[in-house]
């Protein structure tokens, strides 16, 4: 999915344009004047990670982490929209890694935002005897053996379970959470049952889901999950957001979570 | 709950009036013609009964069962919404069964419907050897140790896991399917988890969901749920199901769920 907030930017300082490799973009986030570096032959943010963004609830002090944060749009779009001032992002590719890092830079985030190269498979090796207040993950929605298989290796990865299945996610997930700290996840609905099986089973208790529909009256396309480690049972359902109200007009709720600027 | 439909019937014919106990009221459902006897201080169905009823499928060859099925509603709403011809219920209360089968006397119901008495937990006895194509369920939605404790056994038994656990409602359920046969159930969104978890641990994998909200814009407070026995994993979630467009005005969509008759 496509976010609609994407735009090329219009003026780019001089000093950080050689931040952008050729075939590269610039976009604008339309949120506290951040910007990303994207390749629409590789990695573009969609709209389920600006949901996502939204989602997230993380305090000043607390520590988070974004598993398979691609080009970083998530840790960056929680520095506008969170207080928390320590964020990790991991990511497997390194050309991603490195442009995650080129936005850090160009954002003046590299204080704020750290993004690593590794295996979210391995994390606990990674971040040895660390905890997180907070994990968020926008991981691959389909099955390895599922789906059109794109011809980019890159595209393939971030949105195939090529090298991460729910279930490691999860595992790696639980192993950083602190007790009674927070998974924030983006899935598809299809995978929902396989989702909250797996979440319970590793102690990630899931306790407030929202169902995203294009249009209120349509089947969902997507489902926000918080989850909570070691949390009694029960699920806070919340209300369904919709996308659109009609073809090309967003609803307030989509607009709230966009921002204000497109 | 209590259904919105619910409305005592103006004429009775004098046949039948004896069927009808002291304390005892008969409600007429709006649909061909059916009537229900319901006793205010025990069991009144709610909307969640006439929700699920419209939810189930079921061909005219099928073998249907409901389980918890109090003073049959399901059963004799499933006379009018399906074709089935061979509709079996289970109740544990005595004195509901009694109820149910003056009901089915009163709508010559008899020859397609029955009702008999018995513990859900140990329906693999009570059917020896036989497999439905279809089994329903609008089961107790309270934990044993939550919420109000009514003062009434009856009513306390019909709305807390007093006799019989979600756990134990799937074992039953899964034990009586055929391989491919469908489950379809009625409960709290709060317990999604749970029910997710333990229908696909006995085998029945959830295919289709959905939630019902009192209004659009509010969370759910109740979900449908049809699994299948034996079937590979994906769930499809509809749209949401909103009872009211503003308060005292159903949705359209409510509105042919309850009948035009209302």
């Amino acid at each position: 999915m496509r976010s609609p907030i994407l735009r090329l930017a219009g003026r780019i300082p001089t000093n950080r344009q050689d931040l952008i490799l050729p075939g590269e973009r610039l976009d604008d986030l339309g949120r506290d004047g951040l910007y990303i570096i994207q390749d629409p032959n590789t990695f573009c943010f969609g709209t389920d990670a600006v949901l996502l963004s939204s989602f997230v609830r993380a305090a000043e002090g607390e520590r988070v982490l974004d598993f398979c944060t691609g080009n970083g749009i998530i840790p960056i779009l929680l520095s506008s929209k969170t207080r928390a001032r320590n964020i990790k992002g991991l990511e497997i590719q390194k050309s991603l890694v490195a442009m995650a890092n080129r936005s850090l830079l160009y954002n003046s985030l590299e204080n704020r935002v750290e993004i690593l190269q590794g295996d979210v498979k391995k994390a606990g090796e990674i971040f040895p005897g660390e905890k997180f207040d907070v994990i968020t993950a926008n991981p691959p929605y389909m099955p390895k053996s599922k789906g059109i298989e794109n011809e980019s290796p890159a595209v393939r990865i971030a949105r195939h379970e090529e090298l991460l299945d729910f279930s490691a996610l999860a595992e790696s997930a639980t192993k950083l959470i602190k007790e009674k700290g927070r998974f924030y996840l983006v899935h598809r609905p299809l995978r929902l049952v396989e989702i909250l099986t797996e979440l319970r089973r590793v102690g990630l208790e899931p306790k407030k889901m929202q169902l995203v529909h294009p249009f209120i009256h349509k089947p969902p396309n997507l489902v926000l999950i918080e989850a909570i480690k070691g949390a009694a049972p029960e699920l806070r359902t919340l209300p369904p957001l919709a996308v659109y109200d009609s073809p090309g007009v967003y609803t307030p709720e989509a607009l709230s979570i966009y921002g204000q600027d497109f």
